[in-house]
């Protein structure tokens, strides 16, 4: 599974001394605009096409702390695209220790207008819907 | 259902112009900090006594946009407390269109510990404990 | 001197254990959106005409430490407006103990362009120049 | 003078589309902490000796805007220890287009007590107090 890692910042870390549990949607977005970059759709481009993805669902786990310090890792895999809906799995490790800190879902979809209603860019922008569903992790979860 | 609401901040939109979606998880927190603190159970005063009560997992459905200058609520309930878990359930409204902008839930669990593993405290700190079991709004999903 | 107050959030705190310093620009933001709409100046309003107002420069004294439950106010005043630039003043107070907790400066200018240069609104918005002209708290200070 | 690049992430940016100013003292963070890793000096190792430095001034000049997507660099160096006060310099650069985005200065103290106040570390860490004054950029303003 692609993955990145990179350390915790101090200004990530709460009173508890670990990072705030709101910060790993701060992290998973991440992940997925250095994969989208990575697999050649950077999302500046679609913004320039007039295209927004933003996230409907999120489900985490909470299975672990990350410290300031810390090396953690982000694996992630768009594993679903319906043509409208985008459906990631992350995990994020402790580099350090090995431990699994979470385990998390997210689905987004796409659209192009100004009220962000779910809109299908499969014949408005042929091209980057093509991408989209090259880069799904398993084709027989592709529809 | 118990709710507060307040006003957004220029600092939470992002270049979509909207909430970034990872601030919602800060205004549960938000919500559930004032909540405890008006049943008399100041999160603070926990601390104070060692307990300490981490999130475990979230659920979250994105239904809608909350843009600057918006005011919105969180309206919330601990639904249930096995001894060691609270549940929470949350819906955030556009206080300005009515619109429903999330639904959500977050389970959390009581630890008095130094490494943050689950802990019930009905033996260490049985104040707390009768306190919390008093909050559950709906006592059949109590045990 | 103008002033509001509020709680300090859970998650606005780092591992310190006291709100991180990067947050205090926020909270100056907070009172100046807050004191702009208590003066029949709500910034969405200028948003609307097209105005923006970029903060240019920042000067912070760190003079104490607000913890997690602590109430404080921020005080401030627009003391001098020369037609494009706005100087504001703050002090922050920690309401529990009555520590100065920063003192601080921020100076904004207005803007209508796309590239954010400065640029003044004295004509293109005589109503909003003029409103701000009338909010400025010392007009010895004002040109 | 010693620098360190990455990219603006998404949830950087405010509905101006830019980088919100708040977030600068958090890149200046950054670049502190991997400098003093890189310079020997790894943070987690004050805080293990008992040691932290919080941040008493900050002066920021924002003279350019950095969008999503944007790579920057800060450019630091510590210039001066008095053997309480650390005194650190910035340039934040947009590493797209050459532009100066950020001159900034910020004043930090050693302390070991437990109320934060300033205290030296001459006596009680003398390595770490050795290897600090080593870093100072201009020996002639080191005393």
């Amino acid at each position: 599974m692609w993955s990145f890692e990179r350390q915790v910042n101090y200004y990530e870390t709460d009173r508890m001394g670990v990072v705030h549990h709101s910060n790993y949607l701060r992290y998973l977005e991440e992940a997925r605009y250095i994969w989208m970059e990575e697999m050649g759709l950077p999302y500046p481009e679609f913004e320039r096409q007039g295209v927004i993805i933003p996230c409907t669902t999120a489900e985490e786990s909470f299975l672990g702390f990350l410290r300031y310090g810390d090396v953690f890792s982000v694996h992630m895999e768009l594993y679903r695209f319906t043509g409208l809906r985008m459906y990631f799995r992350y995990q994020v490790y402790n580099e350090m220790t090995g431990e699994l800190c979470l385990e998390a879902e997210t689905v987004h979809y796409t659209t192009t207008r100004e009220d962000y209603k779910p809109t299908s860019i499969k014949r408005s922008h042929p091209q980057l819907f093509e991408k989209i569903s090259e880069l799904v992790s398993d084709t027989r979860e592709q529809k």
